[in-house]
């Protein structure tokens, strides 16, 4: 009998879409205004979700305090407020919003595994505008 | 060709976490303020699922009329505006969103049934507050 | 490496459900106010999800661009501002959202395939009202 | 010390811009595709705000089944799942959504005024999409 | 050239609606299901609005990180996930929400007072579902 | 008899909050994070809201394409995807949502009296996170 719990956290952080793999002209035609060269924003709502066993005694998937401390130390303090452009792992993929819900779906997973989590992560899905949503399952 | 209707309630409650399986601490460190004594009370958004064949004639999964029927009955009725912890179903476990969602679907489903509803009951999804989401499937 | 891409668009429409295949009696219990003779409308807010490899380069499922000419051409400009009873589409059908979200899964289906896009459709899901949601996934 | 109370209810319904008062070509350039000759329709998300003093026994500005009463008779039941254009109080006035506010706060008005109710109407507010907005306060 | 700035918090708390003032039955016809003797629950979505000059130095009316330690220490910390009907401020008046808001009122006022902060409180409005609202604005 | 229309526009944008008038250490006491060098961003949700009488051949407070065209032109294309603090309107101002709000009030209202309409320009209200608001109305 498994269950899933999704929690809800949000950033704020810039980018720009550029890449060195293509000519300014195929910039500027792939990514549109999003390749504007001074950047720009975004709110991004990031929903992960964990699924388990519901805990007989707890009558918990996983213990939200738990879920908040690994997103906040491996992924709020890591992007929010940030231009995601300059982070490392930014260096050689473009900061689309598909590469950042794989990103932190990486991040999240390492922290729960680490954090020795029963439950397990299930989907990142991001919300870059009301009207956008990017999702990776991992699988 | 199945196609897959939901439809969204709204039940107000109140409830306490709190399990005599752990002790007074425990119970404290696990459910937090969640643990306070008095209760505390939510607006509990559930989303039902039902999934099926479209009928030819109709063009419909399934009734809106049958499912507010099953829903209102197994459901609202039984826990909008009350105290969860007080229902019998949840004497012996934790009134925790997982349990709930968990609770709902064999309401639900078991309502479907006896209503002999040919779409099935396919997902219980409950968002407790806006960033926090529960979901069963009964798989 | 999958990844999904879902964009939200809207149209507003009017309709009103009703067959031949039933009685009038029939038809007024089946859809109740739904079938009232002058019909009524909605804001149908429609999701298109398409899933695939992150394109290396660019970062992208898919690019937005394509997906919203896609859309656009198939489904925005065929229904926005329209009476769905009227399009040929419902002449042997009756318009009721789970029917309308197939015709848009095929309509955008096929607009992806003739513009040779390498991501696939996934699912389409419809917000009627907020409230009521339908989703099909042609499969 | 006075306080407001506002209530949200939702009514689908379908209408078309149109008025005698201009030429064809004039229609069209005014009214754009809401011009289009068969129709379409919207989900109206309708707020009612009625203010006065709390009554110190009850704690209420107004009985909430007072006010669903007073809007479902004098709104609900007239508009819902109908064609606005046919109500007798749109012969003379294009179905414009600043027009539907105005009729709505005469309505409600005087459905509170009738029942003797000593809050007072403040404003009504539609959502006719998630991005327009109308309001009208009888000032 | 004033400005304002709202700011939304968010509680969970349980209360039930009763008064020693009218009779059980006048209780009951009053209040409904909230009269409901075990009580229930909701998330209360309060937003709180300052106006005043913006500063010329920091471009800001009020700093977020005071509002949040008014806000914080005087209602927070008091009501969420606590039971309404518990505290002092609801023994003499029922705990509706048109009296918690003129109660939010009074306490963020004073808090705003003591900490010597220039902007002024200017309203509070609370969301008690997604339909129901409720505002107070000390005058 | 007067009317209000208010429409919502989407830009996203970054920005950094930062003044040569405080030191670096008065900086980020006032900003915290906001104040971090490489700036972040947002997606800023305008609402523009105009008011004036419901002309009665149209129905309409104003007509919805020339508010676009007013706010497109003046607003949109200026700081949708860019860096606001780039923008000369703010190379002496801090670049806060309420000095953005106040800057696009007159922006919008300059274009709405170079377009000669009737209806005027009543407030402007951003969205710069799901909890945090801002509004200026010129008066």
């Amino acid at each position: 009998m498994k269950a899933y719990f999704t929690r809800a956290y949000e950033i704020s952080a810039s980018h720009r879409l550029h890449t060195d793999e293509l000519s300014e002209t195929a910039n500027r035609e792939t990514f549109g205004k999003c390749n504007n060269p001074f950047g720009h924003g975004h709110n991004y709502r990031i929903e992960v979700t964990v699924g388990g066993q519901v805990d007989t005694a707890t009558g918990m998937v996983m213990n939200m305090a738990a879920l908040d401390d690994a997103v906040g130390t491996s992924v709020i303090a890591r992007f929010d407020h940030m231009n995601l452009n300059l982070d490392p792992l930014f260096s050689h993929q473009v900061s689309t919003t598909e590469n950042l819900s794989m990103v932190i779906y990486k991040l999240v997973a390492a922290a729960l595994e680490s954090a020795k989590e029963s439950a397990r992560l299930v989907r990142v899905r991001i919300e870059e505008t009301e009207n956008n949503f990017f999702e990776f399952s991992g699988i």
